[in-house]
């Protein structure tokens, strides 16, 4: 346990971790039930048309009510996996469950919103030509169907995704989530011997994250080290049909970082302790994230039938491109994970 | 005169610059005379067919006889322009004329063969179906065929260049240039008023070398630092027609930088001294060269009429990959300059 987190505003008699809990939980619970109408209501009005590239970078293209809803959603979720010990367990696993498909059903939306405004983004400033900022693709011919052709796919994804989101708020299984909500409002189900400290299931869900950190590849040198013909692919286990699953290997242990990173985040949250530093790790990692589903969209959009050789040819630089995202987001991780650890590890509030 | 480099083994009576330079000239001409019958010979029994990727990476695609003469041309010309007050003007004119000739006569055919390598190299590694080390591409079905049309494109090339070689080997012109050399192994055509000191003509090449270096945009963070949407295109001046003109503006500066560095490196050697330092920075901007030779192939190989949309997926991948190469030899010359200046540059051998 070297790497047990210090606490540096220690309370001479800090609450009982299920207090803490119960009032934390309580509270999110509140704001779900808040948020749900609305994210109904905003749901309802949508049409399922992908708004303009320039309004939605940075998920600003999640309505206040459903982005709101998402963020109570992973919040209860984390609580009740890092704390679990603390509460009844059928209850807690069941919660769990639920929560985790109504996060899916959530973010499939606003995630091709961002998606969408990424990849023209990029395929816009790869194919700018004014003389000034001119890009690699300037004028090329190709550009224009390309950007097309993934803004059609992109839109069709979304439309779909917000039918399946219309069709399950109205859902028995929603209203059955609404209703364990409104008792978990009131009260939480803890066990009475669990309650002891939280402080140990915080460190834990830090060394958990360190943990996962040690699985990835080391830090390469910025393009690559070895060269840049791998462009993003390191060694991976098992053996892979095609490129696309080849590439999805080498993104799992960095994805399962991400996971990891957001349960210590929402664990501090529970002691009402932020790190800085790991908000940074977050971001940089829902970036690798997002450029690595991003390229896999491209390399699906490149094989639909009957596009001309000058779209794949556009498609294939974008490819490239996102994945040159993902080694910048592994770049500017390798810069962070160590400022996080000589310096936020130690320096939570204390619970 | 800041930069102005010091002695450090510095003879208390330099030899006169006339007497340094003949010296230095009657040896390449003696040289290049030895090679040139190697050359014509290499050039008639050889097919003009393609080596295997393997064997030909690094320059070693150069057969012994060639690769010497086309050191023996660069010298002989560089020499002529850098201490160009030295020798009689309409002399040394002509000469550098048909030099630079000749020079670019040589270096074709062994060009396409590196850049046939190269691509080849980095279309099989970032198609690598290895498990331990997969590429992108891996299993991709357009990469054999992008493979087969590069490979033949580059053969064809370089056929060509090999037939215009041969043609010209045995021209009046090249007949003209030997007489010329046998005259230069003999007596260096020399102005009595302008052979001064060699060192400040070195000194001048070195400066010019630097403001070169000035006019390159300011180096970038690792991936980009605005983002890596533009890979490789910076502010560059005047309207450019389509992306491959866009980038060649691009690059020009780069280019120009690099005929400076081998300038400079060719002063020094006659004075009998080199700089490692300089020699790394050489080799970054050949590898910076090269690598955007090979991206406008292979842009120019997506052109091809008839490819099907993976061929040309495959493409636009591999030119994205060579635009980063050029990226990397950028960074890492933002790396090796600094170090130049600071060491190397007061340290090359007296004159």
């Amino acid at each position: 346990m070297t790497d047990l987190p210090t606490t540096t505003e220690r309370t001479d008699h800090p609450a009982p971790a299920g207090e803490v809990l119960e009032g934390y939980l309580n509270a999110r619970a509140g704001a779900f039930l808040r948020a749900l109408p609305l994210a109904v209501g905003e749901a309802g009005s949508r049409t399922g048309s992908l708004p303009s590239a320039g309004g939605t970078g940075g998920g600003q293209g999640v309505a206040t009510g459903t982005g709101e809803l998402l963020r109570c959603v992973r919040r209860i979720g984390g609580a009740l996996h890092t704390f679990s010990p603390v509460f009844e367990p059928v209850w807690a696993e069941e919660t769990r469950t639920e929560l985790r498909w109504l996060s899916g059903l959530l973010a499939q939306e606003p995630g091709y919103v961002r998606r969408s405004a990424r990849l023209l983004a990029a395929l816009d400033s790869l194919s700018e030509t004014d003389p000034a900022r001119p890009g690699m693709l300037a004028g090329h011919a190709g550009a224009p169907k390309a950007r097309a052709l993934m803004e059609r796919q992109l839109t069709l994804a979304r439309t779909r995704a917000h039918t399946a989101l219309l069709q399950e708020l109205r859902s028995a299984r929603l209203h059955a989530l609404a209703d364990r909500m409104t008792l978990l409002a009131g009260e939480v189900p803890v066990r009475p011997e669990g309650a002891g400290e939280l402080r140990p299931r915080v460190a834990a869900a830090l060394e958990l994250l360190a943990a996962g950190v040690a699985t990835l590849p080391p830090a390469r040198a910025p393009y690559g080290g070895e060269g840049l013909h791998r462009l993003g692919a390191v060694p991976a286990q098992g053996v892979a049909a095609d490129a696309d699953a080849v590439v999805a290997l080498d993104d799992a242990p960095w994805h399962r970082v991400r996971i990891l990173v957001k349960r210590a985040r929402y664990a501090l949250e529970v002691c009402g302790a932020s790190l800085a530093e790991l908000d940074g790790i977050d971001q940089v990692l829902d970036r690798h994230q997002e450029a690595a589903d991003a390229a896999v969209t491209v390399s699906t959009a490149a094989r639909t039938p009957r596009i001309t050789p000058a779209t794949a040819y556009v498609l294939g630089v974008v490819h490239a491109d996102q994945r040159l995202e993902v080694e910048a987001a592994r770049y500017a991780f390798g810069h962070q994970w160590p400022t996080l650890q000589h310096h936020g590890w130690h320096e939570w509030a204390s619970c």
